[in-house]
């Protein structure tokens, strides 16, 4: 059996967009199998009246420059500073849900922050949601009614449920057992961390 | 010449722990020299609004894990969760300002903070710091004196109002030119970016 980590994360978030497109190669040459868990973030930030940039301008700046920063460090691309805050209704976020269960979460988070911050596609926008979902090979119609289901809306609340008993506040988080590693740059500090505790 | 990075801080910050009893050796290899400045970042987290851990339980927990695993991840000692936040007054920094001007901010700051971190002794308590002093070989009295007088908050005022306008928002920040790096997280970073880019 490989090691499994927990990777929780929410469509929005911004460092984000560096996990989705670094972990899963690095996981593979570290024989991880990654778990893509898609939660509500934002409620719990708001919850615990959690707002690391509303109304904080220099540090939003700061988040942006280190993001761009970062990707480039990856080799990650980084066009502009992209439409934020996003998905309003959750739905990119009830859709990574419906991913999640059938099986296509990771080339959908993928596909959906790529366009998000390569060309401005905004998540959450139908429109486009339909659009993204038909290059994928789904079902769009079919996929947004689930995602707008009662099914979904509760397996979305239950795993963000599941993340603040947890003790997860923000996104990303790496979940080694009850070891809590949060942001892109705590990574590699959970796979180190794997390596020499039970999980 | 060697290459120069800015190292702002504030003793009262908890990853600044981290990054006191690292930077030097790194700095030391890396064939960069460092300039200790103290300023006042709680001051401009207040005016920007930004305080991290007010408040905000899950997320206060977390920094204490994440700052004891990163302390044994780079071998430096850590006992347990020691009193915070500190220096009410801003004596401890007032005094680091003054060790700057005269040199030996560096010893200075290591032992205030390993005497935080490991005997729980307050940065600010008047009397621990007389003693601290003097077992570094000041006088104390002398030096209190001057961390209380004017000139030494001008130039404390003087040093946040630049940190402020380089867009410095927490501590610890490494400035390379005008490229601001946040959090002990980033010294790499900034390192590898000064060797790439004119200053």
């Amino acid at each position: 059996m490989p090691r499994q980590l927990d990777f929780f994360f929410y469509i929005g978030s911004t460092y984000t967009y560096l996990a989705v497109n670094r972990v899963e190669e690095m996981a593979a040459r570290e024989r991880i199998s990654l778990r893509w868990r898609p939660f509500n973030a934002r409620s719990i930030m708001l919850e615990q009246n959690n707002r690391p940039f509303v109304g904080k301008p220099v540090k939003l700046n700061y988040m942006w420059r280190d993001v761009e920063r970062r990707a480039n460090r990856y080799g990650i691309p980084f066009k502009s500073i992209p439409t934020y805050p996003v998905d309003a209704e959750e739905l990119a976020n009830r859709v990574a849900v419906v991913a999640s269960l059938d099986g296509w979460c990771p080339e959908y988070t993928k596909a959906i922050y790529r366009t998000w911050f390569l060309e401005n596609k905004v998540p959450g926008d139908v429109e486009y949601l339909r659009l993204l979902l038909s290059q994928l090979g789904k079902d769009s119609d079919a996929t947004i009614a689930r995602a707008n289901g009662q099914e979904v809306r509760d397996r979305y609340a239950s795993e963000t449920e599941v993340a603040k008993q947890l003790g997860i506040f923000g996104s990303p988080t790496f979940m080694w057992g009850s070891e809590l590693f949060w942001g892109d740059d705590r990574f590699e500090d959970a796979i180190e961390w794997s390596k020499s505790h039970r999980n």
